[in-house]
């Protein structure tokens, strides 16, 4: 046991005693997704989703890199990368669940919203289940909540069950954390106050993992702005605001990780993951960045992520 | 084991072999579909439908052909035709079961919308359930999905929690996915883009099955319409667009079939059926333009139909 | 056993043929209301329903016959005039159970709507259960739905739900399957198209007796009038249109009966007994015109409704 | 058990003939109700309800008698005046259950409206269980319906949900029919047709003990009126109007209890005594006549009440 | 065992038995929370709450006192400070429940509302459940209601649920009745008669501490406003006000505590604190008084506020 114990680096062990009032169960899941990998051992993840084909649509999704339409593709790609773990909704999981039993820690995202309708106040449907997830072998399950939606409350409470229930079963919990909606302008939705108290919200409700979107100085509202000011909350560069992120998620004792969102030049996230690692951020969720580019392309690619994360050398 | 491994057809195997995450119960039902009438060990199949009493009314679905009031009258047509599988609601299918248990897989329908209401963002009602389709021998439910209408989410959860009891109980899972709904015109509906995305959902939602309707060329949303343009995907035949519905559902890792709609001139189906055919779809779901003409004629035309798809001579 | 079978009658085993994927338990039931009173062994039945009190209040259902305020005469009255069952709300069955148990098939209507809202989309409210049913030695359920509803879906399922329940408990279910709501106009209600739909949903939802009002020869939906009119549907007579209906029922393999509606002169129910009589109507529910009346004259008419459908004379 | 038959009261007996179908164990605690207090045995009833704390507020109930803040007061009262039973909510019942336990049949009161929020349709909330009535000992529950509100469905159905689980648990119910809501006019919440319908209603839910207010001789309905002046129903008294009442709820075979409504004159208050005795009603509810006057008077003022319904003299 | 009763001091003794009716597992948690701390034994409380980071938002919460973003923190300035117990939200209990567990009682707060949306008629999502308060070794749910908001029914149904369960694990139930929404005006929020009428409520739902604000001597409804001027309850100073509160729950019966409300000057504090004694009432509960300053001047403060309910001295 003690020897075990040694096994696992000093930066795992430190971050798992922030889950010490986890059962052992759930505590091996976070093990397994902090040890799998390039970035096994450090503390850092760099996680691969592809939910877009659900969101977006498939041609918007996979068009440019047709070998993504494929299930088994994306599987393969997050493990030849070292990623920690892959993201995606049942039936992507349920494609690829038997042949890669074992091989990486997946995360089965419970809940999905397509792009077919609009809704100014979006809550996603709840398309799979914590059994699917204990069927499927996974460590995780993920789930999107849209603070600020007026619809906020029944996402709340549906986490509020999954959680439950998933903790109960020994599963993760990652939950991204979109705010959006009626009350919150296109601006606030990455705005620094606003990222913050959804970074904040998630570790509230339980989230053993939580992704926000990497904030701007933008300040949403009112009575925040006048805190961030009269305090001198240090919100200037992008590695301070994800600081000041990480602080709010329980003054680092929960793991955040930030999402790439579009693609964009390859310069530009990898500036954001270096500012993620000087903001003592917890790495990153990259999906169309990742899967959108050729193969061997996107591995160059998530390695050199990876390397600034401080992850192995091949 | 092996020798009965060895008597199922490599086409079965092959399409088996992507379902490989499903228990063996499940497996067995898809096999049975499979490997019933005509088309058995091809890979392909021709269902036969009839939900239309249901959904357009009696008189509308059976007046023209008066034998089609008679529940049994189908079943036997279904199998006289070499059809895989009849599909009905529950009343139906009770009405035959008992005689028929065994003869030819069923689907029972487990949601239905009448006529007597006309809703712009449609919702069917769950008419019956994975303990009656257990009951009464079933293959398989099949659940119809409108992605686009407002009330998206209702039926999407809905068909998750029958599908994870259908699963559970060896069951497979039939998906109809017909976008509709104020948020998608006329001409949306059969869209290429909006049909490859609503195989996609279908297919992420967990579907074994998933029937659609035939897409034409016209491309509804901007956003992929951009994508089609930039990325060159190829839809200018029928075939084409069937090809690209099957790369949308898993790069043919799922079951796609296609419906027929209303009634309509003999050649056009069998155009039809050969663009499926030549696109790399599995079949036809083939409702009205069978059961509305007399029986002898209607087992001949089905016959055509299953020649064109590489069905058994008799 | 053999000799059981022997003693019913040919016309009732023909029709106990029709629900043979239905358990012993719900076809014993269904044997029971088919053999009991004057009717016995015909394949017809006339059954007495008093949920008026409930529906319209107690002054208007029974301060012309006073004596129907107490649910003891009722029962009593169905039982001397030879009905094949009494239906009624809880609180009537509760009061007669004990002292009737198995002296007469009951049937517990489980939802009721009252007078005091006035809806114009109604829905009833569940007011019993199965649980109830079968406490009470019920023989079958009753329960309505108002298709064309706009709340059409909420009724569709609780029926689901309760019909599922029941025929697993070895009740019968008898649907009562009213048009209504804002998409169907006044004389929809009883057209000759809306009335057969309404008996085809029932019966496609697993009702085992079907209970619709009698049609006049109105069409009410364009596309369904096209089919009657190029089909040449046979609708000119009040027998004529009980055929199409019976027709509609699964072609007679569904008992359908019809309603008498409010109180009218005699002649005029004794014609429409002769109609359904003649179209292949399985028989009448009588209430108004039956407890309406002082009790002997109740008694003597419905005799001679019973004697038109063939009953035996004493 | 001939013997213990035998002391129960012909008026008792009476009455629980008309609950035969009922289970032993609400058989029993109706047995209690009748046989508790000065009134024990008579066949009647007086009730001391307070449930205005909750439903007034707590100034409004008790500042004008403060020792009605302290909830052992009431029950106290209760028991010093001899009424067959004490109603209340929750907290009032848990309060006082462990020192009071067997001493006076208690009625939990498990839903309740506050007048925080004003409704023209209301629908009280669901405030205490069926478990809490069992476990604080309780003889019934006690359950509030507002036929004619748009809300009449919901509560309709939670009634009937609990009352499925009292029945079950050998306990009683007893239902507040009270009339309300944009359907009716405020003269027609103690019209006479809707005070007579309100009672049918909940007999045909299946209450025991039905309390509705003293009705006026105000006609709301066109519908029922008409039938009230053809069949000549006399309700030019208040003993004739109880009488219709009493008529209405099964021609005597439910227990149907006046509430007293707001303090008033005692003459005012004895004269309805005498007339709900004199029409057959079992007797009265009486709330804030009684614990919003001094203890002493209060007694006495009861006594006088439990007199004119022929209760034991000290 | 009497040993052990002996040393619990006659106020505690007293209190409890007020909670008669309650298991001895809820008596024992009672007697936990009001045996803990420098107020032990006194039959006084006060309790640390710190749900702001999830109500407010993280930096309007810690930003003034950065070391408040980490949950430790605040379990330990409870201990520091000798408060009878520590509440808060889901993810901060769990985050110390681990190191602390024993050392002081806590109170998970189960729902909880967010500032990114603004609601006229609130209510608060459920973030957490019983199972998860015993889990974590808590002695008590917490639970918000807003009497006066148009949601008021669904959540005092939720809390009748969650009470139920808390009562029957044994743990105790703290409501906080805060009355809001459109059928109360800004100043009703604190006026007299609706902050006695809360408390009436929440004791009315069986919880067995009550917190509620401080009230002025505004009266909010006209028909309440009458009863205070013709019964001269006297409102004129905070104790008096203090007194008809805890007179409005059960006469001193229940356990109600006092919200300290935004940041403000010490000497009002202590002089709040000092009315709360005079009157009556049995504490504090006070957040951003004590977690926006520094550790030291926190706990002084809070001893401060102790001593005027008589703790014990260091």
């Amino acid at each position: 046991m003690e020897t075990l114990q040694k096994e696992a680096t000093g930066a795992v062990d430190k971050i798992l005693a922030n889950y010490n009032s986890d059962n052992p169960g759930t505590r091996a899941n976070l093990y397994r997704l902090l040890t799998s990998g390039r970035l096994a051992g450090t503390g850092k993840l760099v996680v691969l989703p592809v939910d877009q084909g659900f969101e977006h649509g498939p041609a918007r999704s996979f068009a440019v890199n047709p070998a993504g339409y494929n299930p088994s593709y994306h599987a393969q790609l997050a493990i030849d990368a070292g990623c920690n773990a892959y993201a995606a909704p049942l039936g992507f999981i349920r494609a690829i669940a038997h042949d890669y039993a074992g091989r990486i820690p997946l995360i089965l995202k419970v809940n999905n919203h397509d792009s077919l309708v609009s809704e100014r106040d979006p809550i996603p449907a709840q398309t799979s289940s914590v059994d699917d997830a204990l069927e499927l072998g996974c460590a995780a399950i993920g789930f999107t909540i849209y603070p600020g939606s007026t619809e906020w409350r029944a996402m709340y409470e549906q986490l509020r069950e999954l959680s439950e229930e998933a903790r109960a079963a020994g599963l993760a919990v990652v939950v991204w954390s979109y705010p959006r909606g009626t009350n919150i302008s296109k601006d606030g939705e990455t705005g620094m106050d606003i990222v913050a108290y959804a970074a904040q919200i998630a570790a509230q409700m339980g989230a053993h993992i939580i992704k926000v979107k990497l904030p701007s100085d933008h300040l949403e509202q009112d009575a925040a702005k006048k805190v961030y000011q009269s305090t001198g909350v240090n919100i200037s560069t992008l590695s301070d605001r994800v600081k000041h992120v990480v602080q709010s998620a329980f003054d680092g004792k929960r793991i955040v990780i930030f999402s790439g969102g579009g693609k964009k030049g390859d310069e530009a996230v990898f500036d954001e993951a270096r500012a993620i690692r000087d903001g003592g951020g917890f790495g990153s969720i990259i999906g169309r960045n990742s899967f959108q580019r050729p193969h061997d392309e996107a591995v160059k690619f998530l390695h050199t992520i990876m390397d600034i994360y401080g992850g192995k050398k091949d």
